[in-house]
């Protein structure tokens, strides 16, 4: 009876305990950089686990890992997992998470006998960081098919390495080409990185999309003065152009409202000094919404806000886009077959967007997919408080173990 | 009949011209820091033009410069004169004109054979930029009294040498001690450094007083997050207080109206990420109004206004002073008699308060004190480009010698 089934919640947070044990950086967080000598070691666990578990291992040219479990008929497989590299000062959830409740939810058929009717995988995709080699969800990039890999393996890093160098110092290549791999459908358990779950009280995020993401730098130059002698009226002062696209942005958030999101993270004046009227000025926005049309037109406005301001000031304007990620919608199916999981187990759950990126929204363009959220305390994230309390790493991971159990019976 | 008396335009133009040699930085601006080479050879320069001139030399301990031209009577001397020294980029005529116009005035008293009542002198101060030794206006602090001689040697430079030592190495300081000088008024021309005079079609600024200045440092601390899982409403953005400052900052100046400034000239946000709300934020207002009350109410506005801004957000805040300087009122005798000079000969003048700091500030809280502005071309001063059309020279150096006269006969 498989809906009886239930994940082991104490393996699975010691599981979180000893991969955090690599790259520990002493203070509770973790550094497990893609291409670093941590990463490996990392990879090298969850493949050690893997093996145990009875899985057919296999690694793609850029180093993403996928454990294989035989399902009773031959066919597409059913994909979980997520990444185990970090950022700079990671903690111990982010990516680790959704690869190891995968492991979990194979170790529990396991030890259930229960063979499932598609073949169940556990996927470990490198570098969705992104922070040493651009760009982010490179692995999951490279297995969808969109990026080549002898981009990948040309990305130049941080510190002036050349990825492909990395990737042969470290054995970090396998032999196999995962364009034969049929797969069915991908679900991917993560932690929020967000307040909304804890502050609502709920346990479970039912994602069933990824925010669009929209950031441009705005450019503006006006006149140099002395703050003394300038009088008020003859000022081209490119800073106060900054600063109103600033309190605009956070007007048209509320004014879209809903899932709108505008932050302004950056900003820079020149000269910067307390004494002279900005010459120049650069100021960054942030905007994001699952839905593609609301995200166009709160862009459309604030270009529009922003081109006013400055010719009303004498400004000149120059606005750039810096990145443009469309949004995405998961499969309708998937993220009901989370919630009905959700609803079963008794858990509080509500359909959210994810703000931040994932591989998921990646392999959402090929293949049925859809996430699972956990609560992160405080909403704290790539930090080394980051944590998710284990009576949610359990119920996240069974909901997983049903969500799977019914796409690969289904 | 020494209303009838002008200067000789073309002569004092050619000495701006040849102190302009000194130091020249090749682009049309000037470098004469205070205390260096080559403001130690512009002020040898001026010194040999004093001489020719037949005046009295006499130099201080901290370098000050002031050349006394004998009066019918003894008694106390009738000052005028301002600095040498330069910014980094400076132009022709900041300080510059001050001086030479000052000698320019005795050359046509000279030339006229004319002697004045009260004694003439005219004063090169040392360090009013205030570039690589603070504080600015350090040879009139010293020459007035309120800076003792001993903390002006200890400064230390941007370069990390100590002031003593360079006036040492430069021979910069003379015999005499200034404490012994009585002095019956002071008139500082200079340029306006600001766009007043030129949008208004106007050439004398009649100076009444200089703007109180304070400087403000709002210093905020909210919580970093993360762009896209954080909802609009569980901010801490210590950055979109800092911008709404800004923009009341300049919603306030509008509203005193008047001669108030108010300038936001340096910002910076932590960790300054496109895609992270901004945990940290610092930024500056400097606030000018020749009216103390209405500076005083500017400033306690700005403040509550920055504390609810602040509580609303849910980020703390602290604000400091980095400056405080109280406005100055010039003596309205020498004001009126600058309106009656300008007025005589024909110039179209107003009163206006400075809205920079001149050395005339400082001389005013012992005696008698005003200024004269003259146009500065587009404004522009501290910048290799600041001009001031030779025919505005004339009208200042004429304005100043009635000035001077009415002043050295009444």
């Amino acid at each position: 009876m498989p809906h009886a089934l239930r994940i082991d919640a104490d393996r699975l947070n010691t599981a979180l305990e000893d991969l955090a044990r690599i790259g520990a950086r002493g203070d509770g967080g973790v550094t497990r950089l893609a291409f670093s000598d941590a990463q490996k070691a990392g990879r090298d666990h969850v493949e050690a686990r893997m093996r145990a578990l009875g899985l057919d291992v296999r690694i793609d040219a850029i180093g993403n890992m996928i454990g294989i479990r035989a399902g009773r008929e031959d066919g597409p497989v059913v994909l979980t997992g997520s990444h185990t590299d970090t950022v700079g000062t990671g903690g111990r959830y982010d990516g680790a998470l959704g690869v190891l409740a995968g492991l979990e939810v194979v170790a529990t058929l396991n030890d259930a006998g229960l063979a499932t009717r598609r073949p169940l995988a556990v996927v470990d995709f490198v570098n969705e960081e992104g922070v040493r080699y651009m760009p982010d969800m490179m692995g999951s990039q490279v297995f969808e098919g969109r990026l080549r890999l002898e981009d990948a393996r040309a990305a130049v890093g941080t510190d002036g390495t050349t990825l492909g160098d990395e990737v042969d110092r470290l054995g970090f290549a396998g032999p196999d080409a995962f364009d034969a791999l049929d797969v069915h459908s991908f679900v991917e358990l993560h932690i929020e990185q967000g307040p909304v779950l804890e502050s609502e009280g709920l346990t479970i995020g039912v994602v069933d999309g990824v925010q669009g993401i929209t950031w441009l730098v705005f450019r503006l130059r006006g006149q140099a003065n002395h703050a003394g002698t300038t009088p008020m009226s003859m000022r081209k002062d490119a800073g106060y152009v900054a600063a109103s696209i600033a309190q605009e942005a956070r007007r048209l958030a509320h004014e879209v409202g809903g899932a709108q999101r505008v932050t302004v993270g950056s900003i820079a004046f020149e000269p910067n000094l307390v004494n002279v009227i900005p010459e120049e000025a650069r100021v960054t926005v942030d905007l994001r919404n699952p839905d593609p049309a609301r995200l166009a037109d709160a862009e459309a406005r604030l270009r529009q806000y922003a081109r006013a301001c400055a010719a009303d000031e004498g400004v000149e304007i120059r606005i750039d886009d810096l990145t443009r990620v469309p949004p995405v919608t998961f499969d309708e199916v998937i993220v009901a077959e989370v919630e009905r999981a959700a609803a079963r187990l008794g858990y509080a759950a509500r359909r959210m967007p994810s703000g931040a990126g994932h591989d998921a929204q990646i392999l959402a363009a090929r293949w049925p997919t859809a996430m699972i959220f956990v609560p992160s305390v405080g909403g704290i994230s790539h930090n080394v408080h980051e944590y998710t309390r284990p009576e949610h790493v359990r119920a996240g991971a069974d909901v997983l173990l049903q969500t799977l159990l019914a796409l690969a019976e289904g």
